[in-house]
């Protein structure tokens, strides 16, 4: 049976149905955040989602994803956008050294969606926050002729004493490391898009999944604020973009060698000429980029379990990020003007 | 000179341009929230907004505008779209009896857009936050075939003992009252698409004005809060489409009188014909919708210093508006099931 469409069903039928299908999963989330000291008073339907919580720090990101240019539903699925819209704002919460708590979701919505789509997409939404916490308590649902997803999330530091992770407190001398292996998204998203070539069902549900389920360090990022990291960003736009943005916040220069980069033996074997490029230029790995004293990234090796790599220095510098090659020369690297406006 | 465009100036000179053009302002009302009691760590540049701030409850609101379906560039300038889009949002906080703290901004947007007006937007957004507070501390810009804001804004409530302004708290033989007049926003809308003829540069100014910059009711939504008003909603979708969402929320019924609605000289003296029609179904006005007993509203009077009007009584009953005409008989209403998603 075709699905109904967003246009045949009306606004308040839909988004009744949306609420109906979340209405248990996001209710023991709600509780969740009830045990961690939240009151919820008022989530979806009224003007404004309402709650009390403890003292402490907030925290409050925002992330959307636009059809035909961050996604494709013909190598996306609904339940798996769902999961990727809020993993990228988790990813941001994580990388504060937060956790997550509220989120409201804004739909942008062509009329001929069809309903049973966007009840996988909220799905999907359910599906990351059981893993990794926060609940949703609102949104808007409005007509467009782009689809989009907009999702606004709040965080909390753990305690009011908590230290939040920023961009802007890198200092020279201080390694730059990386949680995951990196470009196994890219890698992915190369495979989906253009039917790359990778051998092997293993192999591609691997690349598949890390583009369309990203995982974020929720729980890593609360530990390196914990154990004395400053500053932290998570990976979105490839490590090297991203690096300059902690260079440029901070008004350091970095120094990355190429052969510390984390790459998966997946990664490798599925693109072996272009699996570097892949993990230093890639994005959406949504790992955790961040710098620290060497005692204190070596501290971090035995409490966090996941792999974490150093991949490099801070220098002082003109906020630029130079890759070292196994030669010891500095690499050109592709990557380094991304602008999301061009082609 | 023509404007630079948007995919010629490149993702961070952009960001650069638009912080620059709000620091002074923004940077004033960062003070403000400072002097009632927050801390603002950490605003645009990072992966999310940080601050402090005292106890109590905070509310999350979400509302957006898409081009040719919320907007058009031909009737409303760049200027006033920034002041529209936060303002809707302003709505939204200030019918929770709460007042706004820091608000995030989403821009999709296609290469296309001359840069000068999106800056010309973000002046918008400090002339409504310079009348009633709040401060922009980051968001996010996408590429987006499709032009859009959004705009994702948290509130407090005045003190950890406040009362906050609900949908589901109407109860029968509470009247229904609701601020300022109606109507002008859409007879507005209706002369800037179909050039309707409106005599006198006074008359078009305020019909124009009316829906190009809603004055959201910040500071009557904190009175009616502290003056025994529990129930209240802003009129985005219309007079008797929004109360029609309170009967739902509240599981009452609702018969709205005619003969006294508020409508103004220039909105009656402009649609001779039609101003009821705007006045109950128009939509946009961003006035306080609220119901109470007959003694809260009379106290209200002297105390709010915008109109407030009674236009009706809260009933027992089915969820359902009755419109009751002059002659004591319920009138048909052309708007009650608006839908978003129709033509």
């Amino acid at each position: 049976m075709l699905s109904m469409l967003v246009r045949e069903i009306g606004e308040f039928p839909l988004i009744d149905k949306l609420a109906q299908t979340i209405a248990e999963d996001n209710g023991s989330l709600i509780q969740r955040l009830d045990e961690r000291g939240f009151r919820t008073l008022l989530a979806i339907g009224d003007d404004a989602a309402a709650w009390d919580g403890p003292p402490g720090t907030r925290v409050l990101t925002t992330d959307t994803m636009v059809e035909a240019v961050h996604f494709n539903l013909d190598y996306t699925d609904w339940r798996d956008l769902g999961w990727k819209a809020l993993a990228t704002n988790l990813s941001d919460i994580a990388a504060m050294g937060c956790s997550p708590t509220y989120s409201i979701v804004t739909l942008g919505l062509r009329g001929d969606l069809p309903v049973d789509g966007l009840l996988d997409m909220y799905r999907g939404m359910m599906d990351v926050s059981k893993v990794h916490g926060g609940a949703l308590v609102g949104g808007d649902i409005v007509k467009s002729p782009a689809f989009f997803v907009t999702v606004a999330m709040q965080g909390a530091a753990p305690s009011s004493d908590a230290t939040i992770l920023r961009r802007d407190t890198a200092r020279p001398g201080d390694l730059i490391a990386v949680t995951g292996p990196l470009g196994c998204s890219s890698g992915g998203l190369r495979m989906l898009m253009s039917g790359a070539e990778v051998r092997g069902n293993v192999a591609r549900d691997h690349l598949r999944y890390a583009h369309n389920r990203p995982v974020p360090q929720v729980k890593t990022g609360l530990l390196l604020a914990e154990h004395g990291v400053l500053t932290a960003m998570d990976v979105s736009d490839g490590l090297v973009n991203d690096l300059a943005k902690i260079c440029r916040a901070s008004k350091v220069g970095a120094r990355l060698n190429a052969g510390s980069i984390p790459a998966d033996a997946i990664l490798k074997a599925s693109f072996p000429d272009d699996w570097l490029d892949l993990a230093l230029g890639g994005g959406e790995d949504y790992e955790l980029l961040f710098t620290a004293s060497a005692s204190v990234i070596n501290g971090l090796q035995s409490i966090v379990d996941v792999p974490i790599s150093v991949v490099g220095e801070i220098t002082d510098g003109d906020n630029s990020v130079a890759v070292i090659g196994s030669d010891g020369k500095a690499m050109a690297v592709g990557h380094g003007g991304w602008n999301h406006f061009e082609s």
